[in-house]
């Protein structure tokens, strides 16, 4: 195996960002570890971090609403760096009137939720099939467990907003509409476990799919 | 301190169970911990374990089929105590000629498969929405990774069996048709998240809500 | 259920409590484990659990504030049931103009601060000694690393509050000042340790010792 | 700065395997993470990911068999690298009539034994010294507890075949005969540890030190 | 089931001191947690915990030697249960002239030992069969990692000492003699796997069972 | 192997090592992992380890005093590379008469300390400012709950020797005094935490900032 140039070189420091986070959620052996600014893929000497390593100020507004008049900002560890290794994360989620935050879970992180403003029906789904839902308010605070199936709507008649916490520094995000029916699994499977027809799949998996 | 009263004891035992079972997944502290048997709530004395205690002898034959051709048997701790503390658990799954695994994931585990007999359509979904997925035949393996939606269909002309281990003790199970559109989420928040109309929505409650 | 001597029952119940939540930080083995409400020593049946056991409204408003025009309400474990084996805590913390968080730290978990109003002096000491420390307002996030001693002062012209986010369900708290100087340490250890008179030492003693 | 000679590249990929590796059994922070395929040391972006990563084809026979009768294949994360971070593998191990695996055992995992065809009187060893076995037949099912010695005999009149599942993608395998008598201990301690002569410790070591 | 008696609450105080302890090694949930004393099944409240609680000083003085000129005391939460929920335990171990700690392991630590007094050849075989050993004498630290078969011999020409450190509040000890030779594993296994005669199992099985 | 642009060489060495060690306390998944001796970034290829690698002889004698009469010598896996990934660490502290290891506390471990020689007066205090101290002898074991605040002070009337152990191979190390006095936390804040004068503070900080 030769190599000649800097290309591969900064295909290893990519991925060598990714070594450093892959030991986060455990726990830390270190203080801290902000990965380098300029390669990402190591981290700093301790002696060269700043306080700006651990200061986040991208949540000050919403993010991009979606068509179910959703819009939510993720802090992991990919925009917060500084997270590395620390085992947390927070995301804010803002909800136009009506808007809905569909059916979802996080693969590794249970999620406790605090509504910064407005009326939101919120709740989850245990591994029985049993709901516990109800509409919260501003103030008031909500604990999803660990991967289980949760959602959210704005209830109320003005913009709602959310601000989640979470165990892991990347708890992931499963969207169940877009997983089950916008990925491309065997359509006679999804019709089986749906009782849906050939047509009402196909439909699904127009409106679904990400574009 | 003196006791004069069996009752408080006996919701002393039902409470220990809880406890003995929630410390399970980490490392263990003792070599094994058996429930007792008559009262399921303490821990044997080791010198009373016997062999059996670590010997599961119910998955030999298949479990009860569903409507969509598939059998389960889960080998966790409830059904195996000998499980207990380990942090390890299997499941064994048939499937008809045409069977489905409808799509699902476990909150608390990877799983590792291994195909017993048959031809199986397999895959998961990852959580930026790509699919992983192939036929798979007797003696190959598939992991799905910790948390992720998972899927199968029987597409040889034969009946299929895999054998699954988890890392947990106690994997959980999410079916998402039935978690979904079994569990009494609004109706509303459902025709938004997956662009359906009312009446949609109420033909997949009433296919998909376990009776 | 009919309990005829109840104070051993309360003994009991009282240290199952105990046990239950010993077993939470680790990765869970349940999709939840509520405590029962009359005898906060066991787990709920599953069946039982309501929506009500995992939300809490309790921080819809500031604790009682202290001396140093500071007031926090923990959100943890033992007021917040719910949140028992699922990892995860908060804390409200309000902040009267030139308002204090004395030097501390939580032996048991990283901290995610998120600013709800005002303009908070924030920040933390490393194992190198090393400061890092900004002032931070309405929307940013600042993380203080698991087990840093770290500090807050209101340093705006208004009440702030912060919503504070812990990866323990118990992450426990060490105030600085009265754990060092209120909490009788030998006397000359102290002086040696900080330098300070039998004089010095007293007067802070006398200061810094919880009524 | 500026890199122009591809040595230390080669050094550093060399490196980078091993600390993608170090941190799997842990929690994952990832969904998965697939070392490189040329170098090995790396990460693949999971847009490059295929699903042939995550299936392993190569235990549809038997290994080959050793002096006792017994053939075994290890599928952890060095033969089948979609396993990185995932925390579980997997083995297969096959037995002539009458075929020994000799007294072994795990440094880090609990492993789960199928029995896939044969009838194997199998056991183990707690640390009070109490041995648990018996003969266990197709279908059945038994749990080793982590670190604890185990062994297996084929007992019946025809090949046996048992499929082992661990929770750790690298669970180790000390086997006893040889760690004891083929890795140059003392010869003298030995003597004592098992009160053996020196002709005796000599002819053992000549036949357990694997060439 | 009617429970008239003493004796069963006797049984379950001694099984639920089985629970508290169950959930040790992972990341505490509380400061400490401290068995009480009479039942030794429930944990004390804090506020009655005292200095002795956490100081133990039973290892003044060597244990009782062994035929192989070697005394152990091992210091787990069983003995000292203010280690309970606290991950780390000790043991102190003295050695005759040419007295042997036997071959064996800790299936739950890594043990870090140090020299008290003497000079103590001493050794781990890693899982190739590689051997790692050398004298170590007075102030001199070796670390033998987790799960790895390890050893001693005194071979000074006075006693020796060594304090050891295990990441475990109970890590376990398989010594491989009598875990092998003393535990009734099937003698045609035994056989087998060390390539030695009926008559020699039965010598070693004599020797090595403990009485 | 021959380095012909050792510059970057370094750079990358330097930020590697830091990622070999960030995965280390939760469960190993190799038997060790020693960074090589050259560039101390990588781990060995474990058939070039050595016994040497887990032997440390830098504990024989005492450190360097400071001038509260007290001197320790870490034995973490900074100075002894072994220790990588093995979840364990050391320290020896030494004691002239009089001599003071001031409050600290440890954001990783719990520490287990063991008396060498001498009499010392040792505590700690828990998270309700509960103190836990006595005179510990030559012997004598003492445990400090992970992260607590805890102290040293040698009353005998001749040196005194601890053996300290802790469940993290960089258990890290937060000395009180010149953590909040000499860490340039702001004046007022310090002010208010303790109830002093700005004379007063600034006396502190002068006695207390590392030179």
């Amino acid at each position: 195996m030769s190599l000649n140039s800097a290309i591969p070189f900064l295909v290893l420091f990519h991925s060598c960002i990714i070594m450093v986070t892959l030991a986060s959620d455990p726990d830390p052996v270190f203080d801290f570890c902000i990965p380098t600014t300029i390669s990402k893929t190591t981290c700093k000497n301790s002696s060269l971090a700043t306080v700006e390593d651990f200061v986040f100020p991208g949540i000050k507004h919403p993010g991009k609403f979606t068509e179910t008049g959703f819009a939510s900002i993720p802090v992991n560890v990919k925009v917060f760096p500084g997270l590395n290794t620390l085992g947390m994360s927070l995301a804010r989620a803002d909800f136009e009137v009506g808007g809905v935050n569909v059916p979802h879970f996080h693969p590794r992180a249970t999620e406790v939720a605090y509504v910064l403003e407005g009326k939101i029906y919120s709740g989850f789904v245990d591994t029985k099939n049993k709901i516990f839902a109800k509409v919260i308010e501003r103030g008031e605070v909500m604990v999803f467990p660990k991967g289980l199936v949760h959602f959210q709507m704005n209830v109320g008649d003005s913009r709602a907003t959310i601000l989640g916490s979470f165990d892991s520094e990347n708890p992931g995000l499963v969207k169940i509409p877009s997983a089950v029916f916008g990925s491309e699994i065997k359509e006679e499977l999804l019709e089986k476990a749906f009782g849906l027809s050939s047509e009402e799949i196909a439909k699904l998996r127009k409106k679904l799919t990400p574009h």
